[in-house]
This record gives C-alpha cells, sequence and structure tokens, in this order.
C-alpha cells in the first residue's frame, strides 16, 4: 500500500489510486447514506473526468464508506419545492454522471457494501462488474414506482441491457428491491462475497479485466453500448424538460412530501 | 364476496368485480375449448374496452371455466374456407384483442388453468404475469408451425420481451409445446401453484401489484410495451393484408384440412 | 448408411448426405486445427450455396474430422503482413460465410468437437442448435480481445441474439472462452452430450426440426434473423473497410506477430 497516492478531490469523496495497479477507488462519503444532490453528483462527474484524462489510471472501483448503505439514490431534497430551474440543473448532473459512467473507457466495478436502491442501483448498473456483500438485508432495485415517480428511458435501458427486457419489466413496475441473493440470481449483480471480502474481490476482479489490452476492450465496451447511449445524448433537453413537468405536478409533489413525512417520523 | 357485483356481459364471459378490492376476474367460457372465435374475440375486446374505462377497476385476472383447457388459441374454422373479408375481419380482431391487452392500463394476471396453446399462449403472454397450475399435462407455447402456419411478428415480439430471443427462436421454430415446469425455468410463466390455489394465488399477487401507485405503474408498463405496440399499430393493414395473403393459399388451406380431420378422429 | 452419397466438393471438407433423412454432414477437415483461410470459407461458402439449391437436402450438421478442435477460428495468416487488397478479399469470405450460414434455410446443427474460439464459435452460433462434447477442455467464446482485436457488430449481434445483452458485454470484453458446462449454462451451447455421442444426438436432434414443415420453419427462421442479417448486408463496404484500416494498424499487425511468436514457441 506504500504506492497509494490519496487524490482527494472533495470531502463527499475519498480516492485512493494505487500506481501498481492503475486502479482507483472511489469510496463515496457523502452522510448520513450518500445521497445524490446536486453538489454530490457534481463531485462524482468531475472526478470521473479527470480519472478518464489521467492515462495512468485504467480501472475504477466504485464503493461507499458510509455504514450498511451503497447509495440511496437520488436526493429527494432536490426534487421537492424548488424552481423549475433548479430541477432542470439537477436532472441534467443525473445525466452527466450517467454519461460518464456507462461510457467511461475505464474497467469500473460497483463494490456494492450496503443497500442501493433506485440511483444507487443505476450507479452500480453503470459498471462493468458488480459484486455484492452477502447480506440478506441488502438491497438493490429500481424502486422508483413506491414513492409514485417513475424511472426515466434511460435507467430502463440500462437495466433492460443487464437483467433482460421481462426482468425489468416486473422490477420497474413494481418498484422491486431485491435481496443479494435475489439480485445475484436474476443477474442484477454478478457476484456475492462476505462483507469484508468485497473490496478484495472487487481488487481480483478488476485485475481480470485489466489483463485485456486496453484499446480492444475500451471498443468492445463502446460498441456496446453506444446505442444506448446516444439514445439519451440525442434526446437531454427533451428527457429534461419530462423531468421537470412531472416533478412539478401538485401530484407528485404531494407524494414527495408524504414519502418526507414517512422518512422522518421513522427516524424519530 | 358480499361485495362481489356480477356483470357478465355475454354468455360467453363470466365476469365477477369485487368492489373491495378493485379486481375483475374474466372467467373464458366458450365450450368446450375456449377457441377464439371471431364473436369471442370481440366479446373479449368490448369487455376490456368497459373495464378501461370504469376506474373502480384497477386489476384483472383472466381465467377459464372450461376443464382442463386455458384457451386452445385462434378458431381454425374462421380460417378454414372462408372469404378473404372474413380473414380480413378476423386477424382485425385477434390484433384488437392484443393491443387492447398488451396496452392494458389495468394490472393483468393470466390464472392458466390447463393448456395454453397458440393464441391461447398470447392471451397469457399479453398479461402481466402468469401463474400456471402445477400440472405436467398443461402445455403452453406458440405452436403455430406445427400446423404449418407461423405467428405473426408480434406475437414473436411478445414472446421475445417474455422469454428472450433465443428461447423464442427455437419455440417458435420447433412450435414448442411447454409443460409448466419447462415453462417456468424458461420463464414463459412465472409462477407455478396446485390446480386449486391459481385463483387465490392470482388475488394474492394482483394486491402486490395494486400496493404500487396506478400512475407510476401504467407510465412504466407503457415506457415498456409502447415500442412493441406501436409497430404493430403502424403496420396493421399491412399484416392483415399478410395474414389474408398467407391463409388463402392452397397449400396452407389444405394444411387445415388435415389438421380438421385429425381433431376429427381423435374425438371419435 | 447404405444410402448415403458421398458428395465431397473439396479436401477439406468431406459432405456425407443421407437421401433417406435428407440431412448432410459437413465434415471440416483442414489441418491441424480448421483455421478459417480464405480458400477454407470460400470452400465453406460454395457447399452451403450448393446443399441450399439441393431441395433434397433439409438439414446440415456441421462438425469436424480434426482431433480436439472445431474450428480454431479466422486464419491468423491471412491478417498478418498482407495487402489492403487481400485483407478486403478475406473479410468479404468471412461476411459471405456468415451470411450464408445465419441465413440458411436449412436446419443446421453444430456439433462442436473440440474447442471452439472465435470465428469457430461465430460459426456454431450461426448455426439453429449447438451440441458440444462434455469434455472441460473444450472450449467456445469470442476471445477477440485477447488478441488486441476487436469482434465486428455482427458477431456481438449473434452473440446477443444467442446469449443475450449482459453475457455478451462481458463476453466480448473479457475475450472470455467458457468451458462446456459454462457454455451450457449461459446458453452459449444447448446440450452436452459424451463426446462418442455428439453426432448421433445431432442426429436425433435434427429429426426434431425437420419433423416441423420447412416452409413454416423457413419464415420463422427469417422473421427471427433477417433484421440481423439485414444490419451486415446494408453495411458491408464499411465493414470491410473498418476492418482493414484496423488490422492494418502497425500496433495491431505488432500484436499479431506477438501472438504468432507465442504461438510458435508453445509448438516447439
Amino acid at each position: 500500500m506504500a504506492m497509494q497516492r490519496n487524490s482527494s478531490t472533495s470531502s463527499k469523496i475519498k480516492l485512493d489510486f494505487d500506481q501498481s495497479t492503475g486502479v482507483s477507488v472511489m469510496h463515496l462519503q457523502s452522510p448520513p447514506v450518500n445521497s445524490l444532490s446536486l453538489d454530490f453528483l457534481t463531485e462524482i462527474c468531475i472526478t470521473l473526468e479527470k480519472l478518464e484524462m489521467d492515462k495512468s489510471c485504467r480501472g475504477l472501483i466504485i464503493t461507499s464508506k458510509q455504514p450498511k448503505v451503497f447509495s440511496a439514490g437520488l436526493d429527494i431534497m432536490e426534487m421537492y419545492r424548488k424552481s423549475p430551474e433548479h430541477y432542470a440543473e439537477f436532472w441534467k448532473s443525473v445525466q452527466e454522471m450517467w454519461l460518464k459512467l456507462y461510457g467511461c473507457s475505464m474497467a469500473t466495478i460497483a463494490a456494492i457494501n450496503g443497500s442501493c436502491p433506485a440511483g444507487g442501483c443505476l450507479l452500480s448498473i453503470a459498471c462493468d462488474y458488480r459484486i455484492m456483500g452477502d447480506n440478506p438485508r441488502y438491497s438493490i432495485g429500481l424502486n422508483e414506482t413506491l414513492l409514485g415517480i417513475v424511472a426515466p428511458f434511460w435507467f430502463k435501458d440500462n437495466m433492460v441491457n443487464t437483467v433482460g427486457h421481462r426482468n425489468t419489466e416486473m422490477a420497474l413496475q413494481l418498484g422491486k428491491l431485491y435481496n443479494s441473493s435475489e439480485a445475484l440470481k436474476i443477474g442484477l449483480v454478478d457476484q456475492l462475497v462476505a462483507e469484508d471480502q468485497i473490496l478484495t474481490a472487487a481488487t481480483e476482479t478488476m485485475a481480470k479485466w485489466l489483463a485485456i489490452p486496453d484499446h480492444a476492450r475500451q471498443l468492445t465496451k463502446s460498441m456496446m453500448r453506444k446505442p444506448t447511449l446516444d439514445k439519451l445524448i440525442s434526446n437531454r433537453e427533451d428527457d429534461i424538460q419530462h423531468f421537470v413537468n412531472f416533478i412539478s405536478k401538485d401530484s407528485i409533489q404531494k407524494s414527495l412530501g408524504i414519502y418526507l413525512e414517512m422518512l422522518k417520523k421513522r427516524k424519530s
């Protein structure tokens, strides 16, 4: 570990880079539950951009420093009682994060050491490989409908590419959260390991991905993912407008309000 | 059950509506084997339309009143020695039934309490969820090629969305009928239960689907299915013409004649 | 076997035709490892064309006469230190072989009696059904990235149609070679049998495919595969140019040179 270079870019991300392997580990540390706020998403995007430009970094592992949660998903506060301009800016940053990560030329592994709903699930399915802690309490899924909201088409496309059309149809309609073994069964994650072995397993798996010549792996990854990325790229403005209109609705704001009340009560 | 309202619309469909749950059960009762004739399809369409307009009905379970068969599929008599106009009218009603059911905004469950070939299979894969009786004698599949005919592209699209491309390629080319456990294995049905538990299981499952806010579930369902529906909607006339030309062929009429003879002999 | 007609078209292909069943067996016998050279591909194409025109031949089984290998894939010598014109001619023949086989109106079964990497894998996934020898030493996969090259989009499309998007993404990026049981698990092959039973099993399976009326099976196969075939047909020239440019690169030629050196050393 002597060769590790700590290059944290912000308080919300701790970044460890191992020069000997060319692998960075991005620790998400935005208390309490790594909710993806506008600020946090922006920092993630900036970090991804820097790493992409750094030729010595070939692989990226994303994991969480918060206990029991990988990421709770998009920060609902950013979608509640804000201005249309704010909704638009927020949604653009969600798009940006996904475009950068799903289209990332580095090999990417999500080391899922806690629960992983909604936007947290998106973050992990945008990676090349998913290793999850073997803990029945951890769950993963695109559970947007539970909150009365709807996953956008590109969340859906990424999910279809991961678990197929039929599983996606059920998962998204039911807002289903899968525990770790269910997630493995449908292919939503690729591997389960004991919790204290997640980073070790991710590092070992990364070595296999980096054994492949970068240019061949990158061209292949691009071939597989470009049509899905292009669908969003050519519809970004429409998708933002659609989100702003939807989230601004009285009925949706009311649903989110009820949900936030419920969260508050659960805490107290 | 005191709250049940019997709203049968026809002799071929017995419709039970439970106001307390918002769930209708459509019992198919067209003896002997629920063959989908022009009349029967028209009644199914009218029933679906009425239920869609009734805001109090949020879920639909489709099952059979006939012993050992869910539906034997399209009524071959409608395709044999009739006029081109008749073929066209019949095919339009098959399209209509599928468009209404696959695009249905209610949550839909097929409670498959018997064999389910060809058009019967289409009826069930157009639903959101399939529960089948755990009986090795019951089979399900798009077995059109066995009769020398060909499943149209939208049967195929619905099948690909359900069991994937590879399973569909084999299933359709071989006209394969799957028994209940084979069907579960490839995902053609979602759950097997003892025969006397099918409706109970369907009711329990429906409660889970109706726990999701309708508007979020419906928007998600539409996102998943609209591209597949649109393919037929923008090609309905061509698809009808294609069916009329194909089924009018001497060779196909001859095949159907031989098949009908075989059915007659089997009965006697 | 008295009815067998030996209609070998060349030294590299031994062709056995059984008139009683309408099934041809194409034995690949290009020593040492059935590498797909320009000559060999041309002979395969000519043979496929002849069989397609012969109405009495309804089914084709492809297998290997070489020990322990089905086909080692594209002949690297055809891609190393040759002229752009040669690369173009070679690539056109690879396209031609795939278009003829994937779009073949006969029922086709790959009887995989040995290892089956890269182009060998393509040859087998272009068939309707794959039976592999149950031998952990035999492997199959599109392992192009291991050599620093990239499977073209139509290899990828055929693979997605066979094992789905997610498996393809991992298989192609990692250049993964699956042993026989792994291949069965992800659906890359359909059946494993003892090595001395492969041809028997292929013959039995073929009988099931030929029990379906040809015209219905062929129309269904075409419906399933035409969109994938059309993608290449409408992009053949671009695909050739893309291959020529890529393979002509110094860096790629160097990679292939290193790989060929390694093969030489392994032999000695």
